[in-house]
């Protein structure tokens, strides 16, 4: 898809996947709090907390992609939200692996993305050293934008209830995520005036 | 309700109103880029476009409100975020005249709030002039929070059907927003090894 669509993808606030890779070793972790800054270029903000392995991998790398978990990955995604890394036994036991996640290699960085995902977003990191220590919010760009054509397309969304299961996940807290399940179109109001 | 609770209002991504106000004149805007930073003290980053007249109110007086509209909000919300209060023709004509908002003030900072929202937030703005500028993004401290108790209350969304019209809306694009109409409970998954 044109990157020009990117942002688009986040623009509901969807709880995503954050996945990266250091010296061959994979990770995957949850995160509620990411939102876009831009359209074009397609810029992303996106909260990693100090303790996580995966703030570990993007600091080294300067690269991390968002992948869009639907309904179907809610334990998924709860799963990998709960669970650090940095605690698996041994390489072959990351968290892709631990949990049967398939992957496929990001077009541009080669990033691992997850497969059942909607949409996926490889970004590079701009440096914001303040706001990456004050705010643990990173500041990427993405290069590469891919999405699920039967839920967005063109630049826009269409979950219209034909597949329920691809709706997209948004966390209200303890691993119960709202559902997308619904569309409204607004009106504009005609003024008093 | 507790102030450690107000960055969950926002944690799975809502579209918001902010209302502000400056020299007694108010205005409100919808911002559909929006995220919590931090749970305590509750911190969250918003993105508010040079061009608007919102930004205009905020850079003043370092202070803005954010309300959590729901479905039943969809065409107030979209009509908001499309007309500028720039244009306003007289003070009287402000956008909650025009479309017939009414508010009440906020108990710490007096800020307008709208009626008819499910969640409210006060906020101080952090001053942060090289991400203001770069990313338009803006870093505020909620001072006040209050809620909708049909729908959050202790800490927590209860978004279980009950009351469908107070769901909270997520914007898609042009007017389109998917509602949070349905909840899943996210499980552990039992690790390979």
């Amino acid at each position: 898809m044109a990157l020009r669509h990117a942002s688009r993808l986040l623009n509901h606030g969807p709880t995503v996947l954050v996945s990266s890779v250091a010296d061959g070793r994979r990770n995957l972790m949850a995160a509620a709090w990411s939102m876009p800054v831009e359209f074009e270029p397609p810029r992303i903000a996106v909260v990693i907390d100090k303790s996580t392995y995966t703030r570990e991998q993007i600091v080294r790398t300067g690269m991390l992609a968002l992948n869009i978990p639907c309904r179907a990955l809610a334990d998924l995604t709860y799963t990998v939200g709960s669970v650090s890394g940095r605690d698996a036994p041994m390489p072959a036991q990351d968290k892709f692996d631990r949990y049967g996640v398939a992957s496929f290699a990001g077009p541009e960085l080669g990033l691992p993305l997850v497969e059942g995902c909607i949409g996926w977003l490889e970004c590079r990191v701009i440096s914001e050293p303040h706001t990456e220590q004050a705010y643990d919010t990173f500041f990427v760009e993405a290069v590469s934008a891919q999405s699920d054509p039967r839920v967005f397309a063109d630049g826009r969304w269409t979950m219209d209830g034909r597949h329920p299961q691809l709706h997209t996940l948004h966390h209200l807290g303890a691993g119960l995520f709202a559902v997308a399940a619904e569309t409204v179109q607004g009106k504009v109001l005609a003024g008093s005036s």
